[in-house]
């Protein structure tokens, strides 16, 4: 938790934000919900307890069963809670009153639940503008829904509040929270770099896991207990796959093989609940073949490419499309693709090797906000969402400015279905070489991740030092390990 | 998963159950929800799967976004779920057909979830019995109600089916679901002995971490990661405490310090998803006190006494009454308690010592079923539960059977906030002496845990190896770690 003074002024510049946004005299109330615990198997068997992104931001309280309430019009503060009895003190140990906790964070008036449900079906009642963000949790999602009357899908849909009467989340919401948790505070950088170090640890340790003949699960289990000693645990589910052609592979059943390679891209939550998300490709064997190097090498190549373009002005969208008319040059140079670069970038022949985008924001959230709507999070106003595979993935796209923070992923796959299928429809206009290309079945993938802050006249990237990434340099940590 | 026959014979006996609890002709159907991904922050960005425990029980498919149904009335059986498209090949790769996972549970037809909806809403129109068990989470809940029409606390609620309408939890399928899934089959046991090999293997790890200056997360990380490593992780939120007062205590930061106790209440989940749960309580400094070792011994020959009579036909209620007897007798030893043991035992004076139950049933649920309700599954017909403190919170009560798993925890905790509540309010009757007590304020509190199948003619202790337990034992183990 930071000073409370931290939460005082962001919840001082959401009011500013809001009042930009709403007219005078008729604001309305922002609520917030906190998160309960999500339940594992039965209800009281939960996952451990991890709080609502905007709420840790807002309101710094890291407990299930909070809320919390600014009057727009008054820029009234309330915070709701319960505080223990007897019974929670058994179970769960004497615990400080929420009124203390609203001192923690800036906040005089503090509450039972009770009284946040009342306050909020009597806005309603009234006509009062209620803004609320879509609500990332289940429970949440059917909570609002009883308080407000509305259908459970409407209050994960975000629109303008004056359009229909405010029947659904808030965009003026949703625009104000973005506006300030996508530009990082220095607090917030300093546990961005702290949770960045302990993901290099993360890394280190499944780069010494990966050895011929070793179990996937063992070395996800080891990484991700190197999360839950020193920080809350994986910032998401972790992928550790040979079959690194599958972009989100969440199964880890198969031995380490030689001759395979393996991605590993896994991040770790501090327990301040700051993300890192990095990705490193080893070869399972130690050294890298003639075939796997070449592509190794384009892939770091644009990995660099990237950063070293990254700054403030250019826009992440043309980031991207740097990084991948260096992969088509490249994969051009192999022989895979025929043509003019410029023509394929245009025509997104790129996402047949690389179907995602090049990176997204962070922060609170790997994906930073990505619940409140990737196109609030990611895009300008002037931007447009591609609809070509790979750069219509792009969850960051745009003008950079110091305090952003953004992953830096590129990746080159050899997808057979996916191949077979723009083979099949001749989804490639004839760039594509297909003979050639069938000889990378069963290549998988690699893709190289580095966390980066844009900086006042550039870019850094985070954590104290950067994991292994050339292939010589991953060969020689490999034979150290 | 299981053979197929698994699958087929158990639900078999199910429709088997439900034809004993309703009436011929107008059964209606059962129907089955599968859990879906549970959002960690935004949704996309998830906790590790797991499944339904009951849907893991009945069809054994271990993946998102599946539902079932059996038509009582014709034995029809039917699995729903959605077919992968190249999008979902391109993030989580080529998947076998719904078709293929029916034939591995026995379930020869399948259909889209679609067809679920239509199913289920269909019947309700219909208004033919729509039996469905109370859903652990909030998702399902929803998804019930808005199928239904049903409020969502009202899917929650159990209750007979001819009562009014069903518009509510089936309690012919609670009990019939609770008759099959409490006696534990040959392959279960199996599959519990394996959960409890990986629990000896994480409380290991945990013992060996116990020592004075290391942070407690450091200890819970580095067990987590042990049954991540080899299992599915934990069977619950692991409870490692110096506060071992407190029953759950999930905060791990602090400083193992020497002179004190730390409770380490911790059990893995197999990869087939089967619970273990132990506990065991170290000293800090590797040596008990005279005062710990006192109290130590007590509860562990409460536990030794409670296995000696868990055995078919004795009900786990008078298992617990003669555990906390004994607890009482070496209290009253100590000159803690003064007074009759049968008295104070029938005076419910143990709950102020030890104020939870013996233990509980396990299974694929660590509490197996238990957001069944917990008295459908731990009590039978003829029993009740206590109004008591420690009794009362008794969660298995029943006569034992063969095939009966279940967890034997007693516990000596000295909770100050709950001793000043019962010496201000007289709750003890005169059988406390506080003066005495006060000196075990800071004691905190111990805990001893094994889990015991009921045999044909007594009890086993599962699991290979029994972990350290007496306080000898305890002390060799930790000066050899």
């Amino acid at each position: 938790m930071f000073a409370a003074s931290v939460y005082v002024s962001r919840r001082r510049a959401l009011v500013e934000q809001m009042a930009s946004r709403t007219k005078e005299g008729a604001r309305g109330i922002a609520i917030f919900l906190g998160n309960v615990e999500a339940p594992m198997a039965y209800r009281g068997n939960d996952y451990k307890f991890r709080q609502d992104s905007s709420y840790i931001y807002f309101w710094g309280i890291d407990e299930p069963g909070f809320a919390a309430m600014i009057d727009l019009d008054t820029a009234d503060e309330w915070l709701y809670g319960n505080d223990v009895d007897m019974d929670d003190i058994i179970w769960m140990g004497p615990q400080p009153t929420v009124a203390s906790k609203g001192e923690l964070v800036g906040c005089a008036k503090t509450a039972p639940m009770s009284e946040f449900f009342r306050t909020v079906t009597s806005a309603v009642a009234q006509g009062r503008p209620v803004h609320f963000l879509p609500p990332a949790r289940y429970y949440n999602q059917m909570t609002l829904a009883e308080l407000t009357g509305m259908a459970p899908s409407a209050v994960r849909k975000v629109a303008p509040m004056d359009a229909d009467g405010g029947r659904h989340a808030s965009e003026e919401l949703v625009r104000s929270v973005v506006a300030l948790r996508i530009i990082k505070e220095q607090v917030e950088i300093e546990e961005i770099d702290k949770a960045c170090d302990l993901g290099y640890l993360m890394h280190t340790t499944a780069r010494k896991g990966v050895k011929p003949g070793v179990l996937e699960q063992e070395i996800v289990g080891a990484m991700e207990g190197v999360t839950l000693s020193k920080g809350w645990g994986v910032s998401f589910p972790t992928i550790l796959s040979q079959n690194g052609e599958t972009l989100h592979n969440h199964s880890h059943h198969q031995i380490i093989t030689p001759g395979r390679l393996v991605v590993v891209d896994a991040g770790a939550e501090s327990n301040s609940h700051y993300a890192s998300d990095f990705t490193r490709t080893y070869p399972c064997s130690g050294k890298f073949t003639t075939r796997q190097r070449e592509i190794y090498d384009l892939v770091e190549q644009a990995n660099n490419l990237a950063f070293s373009i990254t700054r403030p002005g250019m826009t992440y969208y043309d980031v991207h499309l740097a990084a991948v008319g260096h992969l088509l040059d490249g994969l051009k140079a192999l022989g895979l693709v025929n043509g003019d670069v410029d023509e394929m970038v245009a025509c997104g022949i790129s996402g047949l090797f690389m179907p995602h985008g090049l990176g997204h924001n962070m922060g609170i959230d790997v994906h930073d906000m990505e619940d409140l709507g990737e196109d609030y999070v990611g895009y300008d106003d002037d931007q447009k969402r591609s609809p070509l595979l790979g750069l219509g993935n792009l969850r960051m796209a745009r003008r950079l400015c110091p305090g952003h923070v953004v992953s830096n992923e590129p990746g080159l796959y050899f997808i057979p279905a996916l191949i077979e299928q723009w083979k099949r429809e001749g989804t490639d206009k004839g760039f594509v070489n297909y003979a050639k290309l069938e000889e990378y079945y069963g290549f998988g993938g690699i893709r190289l991740e580095d966390d980066v802050l844009v900086t006042a006249d550039g870019a850094r990237r985070l954590g104290s030092k950067r994991l292994p990434i050339t292939s010589a340099e991953v060969e020689e940590a490999m034979a150290n390990d």
